[in-house]
Protein backbone atom coordinates (compact mmCIF):
# COMPACT_ATOMS: atom_id res chain seq x y z
CA UNK A 1 0.00 0.00 0.00
CA UNK A 2 1.84 3.55 -0.84
CA UNK A 3 0.97 6.71 -0.03
CA UNK A 4 -1.14 9.28 -2.23
CA UNK A 5 0.47 12.39 -3.58
CA UNK A 6 -1.51 15.64 -3.12
CA UNK A 7 -0.67 18.77 -4.91
CA UNK A 8 -2.37 21.31 -2.72
CA UNK A 9 -3.26 24.91 -3.87
CA UNK A 10 -2.46 27.51 -0.97
CA UNK A 11 -4.50 30.47 -3.01
CA UNK A 12 -2.72 34.24 -3.55
CA UNK A 13 -1.98 34.71 0.39
CA UNK A 14 -4.39 35.42 2.98
CA UNK A 15 -5.21 32.02 4.83
CA UNK A 16 -8.97 32.30 4.46
CA UNK A 17 -8.56 32.23 0.58
CA UNK A 18 -7.72 28.50 1.05
CA UNK A 19 -9.98 26.20 -0.11
CA UNK A 20 -11.93 24.10 2.57
CA UNK A 21 -10.48 20.83 0.87
CA UNK A 22 -6.88 22.23 1.54
CA UNK A 23 -6.68 23.18 4.91
CA UNK A 24 -8.54 19.82 5.98
CA UNK A 25 -6.03 17.61 4.16
CA UNK A 26 -3.02 19.83 5.23
CA UNK A 27 -4.86 19.67 8.93
CA UNK A 28 -4.57 15.77 9.04
CA UNK A 29 -1.24 15.32 7.13
CA UNK A 30 1.52 13.66 8.56
CA UNK A 31 3.96 14.36 5.82
CA UNK A 32 4.13 18.15 4.04
CA UNK A 33 6.66 19.42 1.56
CA UNK A 34 7.10 23.02 -0.01
CA UNK A 35 9.63 24.92 -2.14
CA UNK A 36 11.16 28.27 -0.10
CA UNK A 37 13.64 30.86 -1.35
CA UNK A 38 16.92 29.79 -0.77
CA UNK A 39 18.40 30.91 2.46
CA UNK A 40 14.20 32.90 3.13
CA UNK A 41 10.84 31.65 4.38
CA UNK A 42 8.71 29.56 1.92
CA UNK A 43 5.40 31.74 1.15
CA UNK A 44 3.52 28.53 0.63
CA UNK A 45 4.18 27.43 4.39
CA UNK A 46 3.63 30.77 5.83
CA UNK A 47 0.34 30.85 4.37
CA UNK A 48 -0.69 27.48 5.84
CA UNK A 49 0.84 27.64 9.26
CA UNK A 50 -1.80 27.33 11.56
CA UNK A 51 -3.20 24.43 10.02
CA UNK A 52 0.41 22.16 10.37
CA UNK A 53 0.41 19.63 12.98
CA UNK A 54 2.57 20.64 15.34
CA UNK A 55 4.70 17.29 14.98
CA UNK A 56 4.44 16.90 11.25
CA UNK A 57 7.47 15.98 8.95
CA UNK A 58 8.48 18.66 6.53
CA UNK A 59 10.33 18.66 3.84
CA UNK A 60 11.45 21.89 2.60
CA UNK A 61 12.61 22.48 -0.90
CA UNK A 62 15.21 25.58 -1.06
CA UNK A 63 14.72 26.80 -4.58
CA UNK A 64 17.75 28.97 -5.90
CA UNK A 65 16.63 31.82 -7.55
CA UNK A 66 19.94 31.93 -10.10
CA UNK A 67 19.46 31.51 -14.10
CA UNK A 68 19.89 28.66 -15.83
CA UNK A 69 17.83 25.25 -14.85
CA UNK A 70 19.80 22.68 -13.32
CA UNK A 71 20.72 24.09 -9.52
CA UNK A 72 16.22 23.71 -9.38
CA UNK A 73 16.57 20.31 -10.90
CA UNK A 74 18.93 19.36 -8.39
CA UNK A 75 16.62 20.61 -5.37
CA UNK A 76 13.51 19.06 -7.25
CA UNK A 77 15.09 15.36 -7.78
CA UNK A 78 16.25 15.78 -3.74
CA UNK A 79 12.53 17.03 -2.76
CA UNK A 80 11.18 14.45 -4.75
CA UNK A 81 13.09 11.40 -3.53
CA UNK A 82 12.10 12.61 -0.12
CA UNK A 83 8.60 12.06 -0.86
CA UNK A 84 9.06 9.18 -2.45
CA UNK A 85 10.54 7.96 0.50
CA UNK A 86 7.63 8.67 2.56
CA UNK A 87 4.93 7.48 -0.38
CA UNK A 88 6.74 4.16 -0.61
CA UNK A 89 6.24 3.67 2.89
CA UNK A 90 2.63 4.50 2.54
CA UNK A 91 2.42 7.63 3.99
CA UNK A 92 0.55 10.15 1.85
CA UNK A 93 2.55 13.25 1.03
CA UNK A 94 1.25 17.09 0.83
CA UNK A 95 2.81 19.69 -1.30
CA UNK A 96 2.01 22.80 -0.55
CA UNK A 97 1.78 25.03 -3.81
CA UNK A 98 1.18 29.35 -3.96
CA UNK A 99 -1.91 30.34 -5.88
CA UNK A 100 -2.85 27.19 -8.00
CA UNK A 101 -0.61 23.78 -8.49
CA UNK A 102 -1.09 23.54 -11.95
CA UNK A 103 -1.08 27.51 -12.89
CA UNK A 104 2.77 28.38 -13.42
CA UNK A 105 3.54 26.19 -10.48
CA UNK A 106 6.86 24.57 -9.77
CA UNK A 107 4.88 21.64 -8.51
CA UNK A 108 4.63 20.07 -12.00
CA UNK A 109 8.35 19.54 -11.52
CA UNK A 110 7.58 17.10 -8.65
CA UNK A 111 4.51 15.90 -10.07
CA UNK A 112 6.54 15.03 -13.11
CA UNK A 113 8.72 12.53 -11.10
CA UNK A 114 6.01 10.93 -9.06
CA UNK A 115 3.08 10.79 -11.18
CA UNK A 116 3.83 7.56 -12.99
CA UNK A 117 4.57 5.41 -9.94
CA UNK A 118 1.92 6.62 -7.12
CA UNK A 119 -1.70 7.64 -6.70
CA UNK A 120 -1.50 11.79 -7.28
CA UNK A 121 -4.82 13.96 -6.49
CA UNK A 122 -4.37 17.63 -7.36
CA UNK A 123 -6.99 20.44 -5.14
CA UNK A 124 -7.22 23.55 -7.13
CA UNK A 125 -6.31 27.03 -5.48
CA UNK A 126 -7.59 30.73 -5.99
CA UNK A 127 -4.70 32.33 -8.46
CA UNK A 128 -3.78 35.37 -7.78
CA UNK A 129 -4.89 36.38 -11.16
CA UNK A 130 -8.38 36.84 -9.81
CA UNK A 131 -7.33 37.96 -6.37
CA UNK A 132 -5.92 40.72 -8.37
CA UNK A 133 -9.05 41.40 -10.41
CA UNK A 134 -10.97 41.10 -6.82
CA UNK A 135 -8.57 44.26 -5.50
CA UNK A 136 -9.58 46.43 -8.28
CA UNK A 137 -13.55 45.19 -7.80
CA UNK A 138 -13.17 45.48 -11.52
CA UNK A 139 -14.52 42.27 -13.94
CA UNK A 140 -11.39 40.58 -15.48
CA UNK A 141 -12.91 38.93 -18.21
CA UNK A 142 -16.48 38.80 -19.64
CA UNK A 143 -19.08 37.20 -22.01
CA UNK A 144 -17.68 36.07 -24.46
CA UNK A 145 -14.47 37.98 -24.17
CA UNK A 146 -10.62 36.49 -25.03
CA UNK A 147 -8.51 36.17 -21.98
CA UNK A 148 -4.82 36.38 -22.70
CA UNK A 149 -2.03 35.66 -19.94
CA UNK A 150 1.32 37.02 -20.77
CA UNK A 151 4.74 36.53 -18.78
CA UNK A 152 6.13 40.19 -18.12
CA UNK A 153 9.51 38.93 -19.65
CA UNK A 154 7.83 39.13 -23.30
CA UNK A 155 9.25 40.87 -26.39
CA UNK A 156 7.68 44.12 -27.15
CA UNK A 157 6.59 43.03 -30.26
CA UNK A 158 5.24 39.62 -29.05
CA UNK A 159 3.57 41.11 -26.17
CA UNK A 160 1.76 43.96 -28.53
CA UNK A 161 0.64 41.42 -30.96
CA UNK A 162 -1.09 39.22 -28.16
CA UNK A 163 -2.54 42.55 -26.71
CA UNK A 164 -3.71 43.59 -30.09
CA UNK A 165 -5.92 39.89 -30.36
CA UNK A 166 -7.34 40.27 -26.85
CA UNK A 167 -10.12 41.96 -25.14
CA UNK A 168 -8.36 40.71 -21.70
CA UNK A 169 -5.37 40.62 -20.60
CA UNK A 170 -2.69 40.04 -17.42
CA UNK A 171 0.48 40.64 -17.71
CA UNK A 172 2.62 38.38 -14.73
CA UNK A 173 5.97 37.93 -13.00
CA UNK A 174 6.27 42.12 -13.77
CA UNK A 175 8.85 42.93 -11.73
CA UNK A 176 11.84 44.77 -13.54
CA UNK A 177 9.80 44.58 -16.51
CA UNK A 178 7.50 47.53 -15.49
CA UNK A 179 8.71 50.49 -17.12
CA UNK A 180 9.17 48.79 -20.56
CA UNK A 181 5.86 47.76 -19.96
CA UNK A 182 4.37 50.84 -19.37
CA UNK A 183 5.82 52.44 -21.94
CA UNK A 184 4.90 49.81 -24.44
CA UNK A 185 1.57 50.48 -23.30
CA UNK A 186 1.51 54.09 -23.26
CA UNK A 187 2.43 54.12 -26.60
CA UNK A 188 -0.35 52.73 -27.42
CA UNK A 189 -2.75 54.48 -25.17
CA UNK A 190 -3.69 51.83 -23.01
CA UNK A 191 -1.82 52.72 -19.87
CA UNK A 192 -4.22 55.35 -18.37
CA UNK A 193 -7.24 52.05 -18.15
CA UNK A 194 -4.38 49.51 -17.04
CA UNK A 195 -4.35 48.43 -13.57
CA UNK A 196 -1.64 47.15 -11.06
CA UNK A 197 -1.31 45.29 -8.28
CA UNK A 198 1.39 43.30 -5.84
CA UNK A 199 0.71 41.14 -2.64
CA UNK A 200 -3.00 40.58 -3.48
CA UNK A 201 -4.82 39.46 -0.39
CA UNK A 202 -2.30 40.31 2.15
CA UNK A 203 -2.68 43.23 4.41
CA UNK A 204 0.38 45.16 2.04
CA UNK A 205 -1.16 45.09 -1.00
CA UNK A 206 -0.81 47.52 -3.69
CA UNK A 207 -3.74 47.98 -6.28
CA UNK A 208 -3.26 51.29 -7.65
CA UNK A 209 -3.78 52.49 -11.73
CA UNK A 210 -0.69 51.43 -13.44
CA UNK A 211 0.00 55.38 -13.64
CA UNK A 212 0.32 55.51 -10.17
CA UNK A 213 2.23 51.87 -9.43
CA UNK A 214 5.62 52.25 -7.80
CA UNK A 215 8.80 52.68 -9.43
CA UNK A 216 9.60 49.23 -8.61
CA UNK A 217 7.84 46.14 -8.53
CA UNK A 218 8.11 43.16 -7.20
CA UNK A 219 8.10 39.68 -9.26
CA UNK A 220 5.12 38.81 -8.01
CA UNK A 221 3.59 41.35 -9.38
CA UNK A 222 0.79 41.99 -11.80
CA UNK A 223 -1.13 44.46 -14.59
CA UNK A 224 -4.75 43.79 -15.45
CA UNK A 225 -5.33 45.68 -18.97
CA UNK A 226 -9.52 45.29 -20.24
CA UNK A 227 -10.10 46.12 -23.67
CA UNK A 228 -13.63 45.03 -24.21
CA UNK A 229 -16.76 46.33 -24.19
CA UNK A 230 -17.75 48.21 -21.54
CA UNK A 231 -18.37 45.24 -18.70
CA UNK A 232 -20.84 47.24 -16.99
CA UNK A 233 -23.65 47.60 -19.32
CA UNK B 1 -24.98 53.05 7.91
CA UNK B 2 -25.31 50.91 4.63
CA UNK B 3 -24.53 47.87 4.41
CA UNK B 4 -21.71 46.14 2.60
CA UNK B 5 -21.86 44.16 -0.78
CA UNK B 6 -19.97 40.67 -0.70
CA UNK B 7 -19.44 38.83 -4.34
CA UNK B 8 -18.56 35.23 -3.43
CA UNK B 9 -16.92 33.07 -5.92
CA UNK B 10 -18.32 29.74 -5.12
CA UNK B 11 -15.36 27.63 -6.57
CA UNK B 12 -16.00 24.77 -9.45
CA UNK B 13 -18.89 22.50 -7.94
CA UNK B 14 -17.56 20.53 -4.77
CA UNK B 15 -18.41 22.30 -1.88
CA UNK B 16 -14.95 21.36 -0.56
CA UNK B 17 -13.76 23.51 -2.91
CA UNK B 18 -15.19 26.82 -1.70
CA UNK B 19 -12.54 28.68 0.37
CA UNK B 20 -12.48 29.30 3.90
CA UNK B 21 -13.80 32.94 3.65
CA UNK B 22 -16.26 32.36 1.50
CA UNK B 23 -17.77 30.03 3.53
CA UNK B 24 -17.93 32.04 6.73
CA UNK B 25 -19.67 34.72 5.31
CA UNK B 26 -22.47 32.78 3.87
CA UNK B 27 -22.57 31.25 7.19
CA UNK B 28 -22.61 34.70 9.11
CA UNK B 29 -25.31 35.67 6.07
CA UNK B 30 -29.05 37.41 7.00
CA UNK B 31 -29.22 37.77 3.57
CA UNK B 32 -28.02 36.11 0.04
CA UNK B 33 -28.33 36.45 -3.42
CA UNK B 34 -27.77 34.05 -6.59
CA UNK B 35 -28.74 33.21 -9.99
CA UNK B 36 -30.76 30.27 -11.22
CA UNK B 37 -31.68 28.83 -14.53
CA UNK B 38 -34.71 30.02 -15.44
CA UNK B 39 -37.42 27.50 -13.99
CA UNK B 40 -34.91 25.55 -12.36
CA UNK B 41 -32.26 25.23 -9.85
CA UNK B 42 -29.47 27.66 -8.77
CA UNK B 43 -26.01 25.78 -9.44
CA UNK B 44 -24.07 28.32 -6.93
CA UNK B 45 -27.03 27.84 -3.74
CA UNK B 46 -26.35 24.44 -4.03
CA UNK B 47 -22.37 24.04 -3.73
CA UNK B 48 -23.58 26.44 -0.85
CA UNK B 49 -26.27 24.39 0.79
CA UNK B 50 -24.38 23.54 4.03
CA UNK B 51 -23.73 26.73 4.56
CA UNK B 52 -26.73 28.93 4.71
CA UNK B 53 -28.95 29.93 7.60
CA UNK B 54 -31.83 28.19 7.39
CA UNK B 55 -33.64 31.34 8.52
CA UNK B 56 -31.75 34.02 6.01
CA UNK B 57 -33.98 35.62 3.39
CA UNK B 58 -33.02 34.72 -0.62
CA UNK B 59 -33.49 36.27 -3.45
CA UNK B 60 -33.53 34.23 -6.18
CA UNK B 61 -32.54 35.88 -9.85
CA UNK B 62 -33.67 33.20 -12.54
CA UNK B 63 -31.61 34.37 -15.82
CA UNK B 64 -33.40 33.74 -18.57
CA UNK B 65 -31.84 31.49 -21.28
CA UNK B 66 -32.93 33.00 -24.23
CA UNK B 67 -30.56 34.84 -26.79
CA UNK B 68 -30.63 38.98 -26.74
CA UNK B 69 -29.61 40.72 -23.50
CA UNK B 70 -32.67 42.37 -22.14
CA UNK B 71 -34.71 39.84 -20.81
CA UNK B 72 -31.62 39.02 -18.54
CA UNK B 73 -31.03 42.53 -17.70
CA UNK B 74 -34.21 42.81 -16.40
CA UNK B 75 -33.68 39.94 -14.37
CA UNK B 76 -30.36 42.00 -13.16
CA UNK B 77 -32.57 45.30 -12.31
CA UNK B 78 -35.21 43.27 -10.12
CA UNK B 79 -32.30 41.43 -8.17
CA UNK B 80 -29.77 45.00 -7.51
CA UNK B 81 -33.20 46.44 -6.77
CA UNK B 82 -34.28 44.19 -3.93
CA UNK B 83 -30.29 43.90 -2.89
CA UNK B 84 -30.59 47.55 -2.52
CA UNK B 85 -33.31 47.90 -0.42
CA UNK B 86 -31.35 45.45 1.91
CA UNK B 87 -28.21 47.53 1.67
CA UNK B 88 -29.80 50.65 2.39
CA UNK B 89 -31.18 49.53 5.46
CA UNK B 90 -27.86 48.18 7.06
CA UNK B 91 -27.90 44.94 5.95
CA UNK B 92 -25.40 43.24 4.52
CA UNK B 93 -25.96 41.11 1.24
CA UNK B 94 -23.95 37.98 -0.14
CA UNK B 95 -23.99 37.21 -3.46
CA UNK B 96 -23.05 33.73 -4.65
CA UNK B 97 -21.30 33.26 -8.30
CA UNK B 98 -20.38 30.16 -9.57
CA UNK B 99 -16.58 29.95 -10.07
CA UNK B 100 -14.87 33.10 -9.30
CA UNK B 101 -17.17 36.51 -9.42
CA UNK B 102 -14.49 38.20 -12.31
CA UNK B 103 -13.90 35.90 -14.53
CA UNK B 104 -16.91 35.30 -17.02
CA UNK B 105 -19.48 36.01 -14.33
CA UNK B 106 -22.72 37.79 -14.43
CA UNK B 107 -21.72 38.64 -10.81
CA UNK B 108 -20.76 42.12 -12.92
CA UNK B 109 -24.12 43.18 -13.82
CA UNK B 110 -25.06 43.35 -10.09
CA UNK B 111 -21.62 45.00 -9.01
CA UNK B 112 -22.67 47.53 -12.09
CA UNK B 113 -25.55 48.19 -10.50
CA UNK B 114 -24.65 49.04 -6.90
CA UNK B 115 -20.68 49.32 -6.89
CA UNK B 116 -21.37 53.36 -6.86
CA UNK B 117 -23.32 53.88 -3.74
CA UNK B 118 -22.60 50.64 -1.40
CA UNK B 119 -19.22 49.64 0.20
CA UNK B 120 -18.07 46.10 -2.24
CA UNK B 121 -15.79 43.26 -1.25
CA UNK B 122 -14.74 40.72 -4.20
CA UNK B 123 -13.94 37.34 -2.45
CA UNK B 124 -12.06 35.36 -5.25
CA UNK B 125 -12.71 31.39 -6.15
CA UNK B 126 -11.31 28.95 -7.54
CA UNK B 127 -12.16 28.74 -11.37
CA UNK B 128 -13.44 25.70 -13.32
CA UNK B 129 -10.26 25.97 -15.68
CA UNK B 130 -7.97 25.48 -13.06
CA UNK B 131 -10.62 22.83 -11.69
CA UNK B 132 -10.43 21.03 -15.05
CA UNK B 133 -6.52 20.48 -15.10
CA UNK B 134 -6.55 19.02 -11.62
CA UNK B 135 -8.97 16.69 -13.36
CA UNK B 136 -6.43 15.49 -15.96
CA UNK B 137 -3.24 15.81 -13.33
CA UNK B 138 -1.87 18.09 -16.01
CA UNK B 139 -0.23 21.46 -16.31
CA UNK B 140 -2.74 23.86 -17.67
CA UNK B 141 -0.06 26.41 -17.74
CA UNK B 142 4.01 26.64 -17.12
CA UNK B 143 7.10 28.62 -17.42
CA UNK B 144 7.13 31.64 -19.25
CA UNK B 145 4.22 30.03 -21.62
CA UNK B 146 1.43 32.29 -23.01
CA UNK B 147 -2.15 31.29 -21.75
CA UNK B 148 -5.05 31.94 -24.30
CA UNK B 149 -8.64 31.40 -22.89
CA UNK B 150 -11.19 31.27 -25.53
CA UNK B 151 -14.93 30.98 -25.82
CA UNK B 152 -16.53 27.94 -27.78
CA UNK B 153 -18.34 30.39 -29.55
CA UNK B 154 -15.02 31.94 -32.13
CA UNK B 155 -15.15 31.62 -35.46
CA UNK B 156 -12.79 29.17 -36.29
CA UNK B 157 -10.39 31.52 -38.18
CA UNK B 158 -10.28 33.65 -35.04
CA UNK B 159 -10.13 30.25 -32.70
CA UNK B 160 -6.99 28.77 -35.04
CA UNK B 161 -4.69 32.66 -34.90
CA UNK B 162 -5.23 32.13 -31.34
CA UNK B 163 -4.27 28.92 -30.91
CA UNK B 164 -1.25 29.04 -33.09
CA UNK B 165 -0.18 32.25 -30.97
CA UNK B 166 0.01 30.36 -27.28
CA UNK B 167 1.49 27.34 -25.48
CA UNK B 168 -1.64 26.84 -23.82
CA UNK B 169 -4.88 27.19 -24.65
CA UNK B 170 -8.13 26.99 -22.80
CA UNK B 171 -11.27 26.77 -24.64
CA UNK B 172 -14.90 27.23 -22.73
CA UNK B 173 -18.49 27.07 -23.38
CA UNK B 174 -17.84 24.10 -25.26
CA UNK B 175 -21.62 23.08 -25.74
CA UNK B 176 -23.10 22.35 -29.51
CA UNK B 177 -19.56 23.68 -31.15
CA UNK B 178 -17.61 20.45 -29.90
CA UNK B 179 -18.16 18.59 -33.28
CA UNK B 180 -16.37 21.78 -34.95
CA UNK B 181 -13.75 22.47 -32.87
CA UNK B 182 -12.66 18.96 -32.48
CA UNK B 183 -12.61 19.07 -36.60
CA UNK B 184 -10.85 21.82 -36.27
CA UNK B 185 -7.72 20.93 -33.65
CA UNK B 186 -7.99 17.63 -35.84
CA UNK B 187 -6.57 19.57 -39.30
CA UNK B 188 -4.32 21.14 -37.18
CA UNK B 189 -2.86 17.69 -35.86
CA UNK B 190 -4.11 18.76 -32.62
CA UNK B 191 -6.86 16.87 -31.64
CA UNK B 192 -4.78 13.81 -30.30
CA UNK B 193 -3.50 15.59 -27.33
CA UNK B 194 -6.23 17.90 -26.55
CA UNK B 195 -8.35 16.83 -23.09
CA UNK B 196 -11.92 17.26 -22.74
CA UNK B 197 -13.51 17.85 -18.85
CA UNK B 198 -17.25 18.61 -17.94
CA UNK B 199 -18.83 18.77 -14.24
CA UNK B 200 -15.22 19.22 -13.10
CA UNK B 201 -15.08 18.48 -9.18
CA UNK B 202 -18.26 16.81 -9.01
CA UNK B 203 -19.62 12.63 -8.52
CA UNK B 204 -20.06 12.88 -11.97
CA UNK B 205 -17.10 14.76 -13.20
CA UNK B 206 -15.93 13.53 -16.97
CA UNK B 207 -12.13 13.38 -17.59
CA UNK B 208 -11.13 12.60 -21.01
CA UNK B 209 -8.95 12.61 -23.77
CA UNK B 210 -11.13 14.85 -26.39
CA UNK B 211 -10.78 11.57 -29.14
CA UNK B 212 -12.96 10.01 -26.60
CA UNK B 213 -15.59 12.59 -25.32
CA UNK B 214 -18.96 12.16 -25.69
CA UNK B 215 -20.77 13.33 -28.95
CA UNK B 216 -22.72 16.21 -27.20
CA UNK B 217 -21.39 18.09 -24.74
CA UNK B 218 -22.98 20.49 -21.55
CA UNK B 219 -22.30 24.14 -22.26
CA UNK B 220 -20.19 24.20 -18.83
CA UNK B 221 -17.48 21.75 -20.59
CA UNK B 222 -14.31 22.93 -21.41
CA UNK B 223 -11.28 21.89 -23.87
CA UNK B 224 -7.32 21.96 -22.62
CA UNK B 225 -4.58 22.26 -25.19
CA UNK B 226 -0.96 22.30 -24.09
CA UNK B 227 1.27 23.07 -27.50
CA UNK B 228 4.48 24.16 -24.74
CA UNK B 229 7.55 22.37 -24.51
CA UNK B 230 7.01 19.00 -22.50
CA UNK B 231 6.26 20.11 -18.87
CA UNK B 232 7.17 17.23 -17.50
CA UNK B 233 11.19 17.95 -18.54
Amino acid sequence: MTGTLYGIGTGPGDPELVTRKAWRLVQEADVIAYPSAEGGDSFARSIMADAIKPDAIEIEMPVPMVSGRAPAQAIYDDGAAAIRDHLSAGRDVVVLCEGDPLFYGSFMYILARLRDDFPTQIIPGVTSMTACAAAHNHALVARNDVLTVLPGTLDNDVMLDRIKASEAVVIMKIGRHLGRIRDLLSTQGLAQQALYVSHASLPHEKALPLSNAPDTAPYFSMILLYKGQDPWI
